[in-house]
């Protein structure tokens, strides 16, 4: 699985060019992209990362890999992130990280956004992995209740014994659905609930998924017709 | 329209009773309410607060009401709220202070919701007011553009020259419709937007509005079957 997701991470600097704008993901995947894409700036590569949570940025900084901010940008050519898991329509769960809003951000905002996982994350329907949502602190009480009503167990991420806060200062609540079988309709439910920030569903957002299987790597793309 | 709030604000009380817990919206016209809760505090009643706003927790501690946290109640016996601008049914723009994610919350959580407005605030169609819409720092330019794009001028709140932060980290963005054709569609899809947390629209969610006419008070009640 640590090769695969190696693989699977450096294949994805094939997709960046000179002079790119890059959404830059968080996670044990994507950490083989960015190391990769450091090698290539030490190189004389000329590219700008984005980062989706502050670990990314400091991970990126170490590389030497020129950050820029929302404010000072027009564009994201792409973006390249991990997932919790993968379908086979490229919708994708993910915030297992914590980082969901901001990956969901820039995935939306980049031209094109490529998943990188190891083959261990791809399933035919989506609910292996619980659902990670990010909440408002104030009544996550109340917002939780609200989504175990949709037909899971809700639990307040701890780290040790506190309470995760993410990058947004919020809270994540993962959700167990074990089977999802809407899940553009759960998402659409879940967001339009009071207290919630938004949900790990990423529905419609992935142009390309690249796999690491063995030593080798499987890409999937969308269907132009989609 | 001073003594319009008043007037509105104090008459909230009469639908307060012994060993209630309340909550306690934010803003000039509550701002009556709950000195008048206050005194009858004083007075013996019991009752317990459950604050909207760091201000008004601020204002009842001040005056002796017990405060409670969300962690500690099962239940909120009733609400009191302001709000900018109110329609024939019942629904309601709010957070011109800031606070709507959490007056949201409590008003959803409450078995029964009263706003209380001078009659100025008062219309037939939604839109007289700007819409504040709460949302996530990161990527908050993304977002202002994909709400314009329904139709609006939108603006970062700014207090002097700072960028207004709500009570759970946030920006708020003053959304100028003009006109609010279908409020509850609307709401909708600004909700559904990622990095959007809440928007200003309160749909079906109030049970009574009493308005401040002159020296006397409008009581206006929902329909049993709406």
């Amino acid at each position: 699985m640590h090769l695969e997701k190696k693989i699977a991470g450096e294949k994805a600097v094939e997709f960046i060019e000179d002079g790119m704008t890059i959404g830059l993901g968080t996670g044990s995947t994507v950490y083989w992209f960015i190391q990769k894409l450091g090698e290539l700036v030490s190189k004389g590569l000329n590219v700008k990362g984005i980062p989706t949570s502050k670990n990314t940025e400091q991970l990126a900084r170490s590389l030497g890999i020129p950050i820029v901010s929302f404010q000072e940008i027009d564009n994201i050519h792409v973006a390249i992130d991990g997932a919790d898991e993968v379908d086979e329509k490229l919708n994708a769960i993910k915030g297992g990280g914590g980082a969901l809003v901001r990956e969901k951000i820039i995935a939306e905002f980049a031209n094109q956004f490529i998943i990188v996982v190891d083959q261990s994350k791809c399933s035919k329907q989506l609910g292996n992995h619980f659902l990670p949502v990010e909440v408002t602190p104030f009544g996550w009480q109340g917002t939780a209740n609200n989504i175990a009503a949709f037909g899971c167990e809700v639990k307040l991420r701890q780290v040790g014994n506190k309470t995760f806060i993410s990058d947004n200062n919020n809270y994540i609540l993962d959700c167990y659905f074990k089977k999802i079988n809407d899940a553009s309709l759960l998402h659409q439910r879940i967001k339009m609930l009071t207290g919630v920030v938004d949900t790990g569903l990423f529905i419609d957002l992935a142009d390309m998924v690249i796999v690491g299987k063995g030593n080798e790597t499987e890409i999937i793309k969308k269907f132009a017709n989609d």
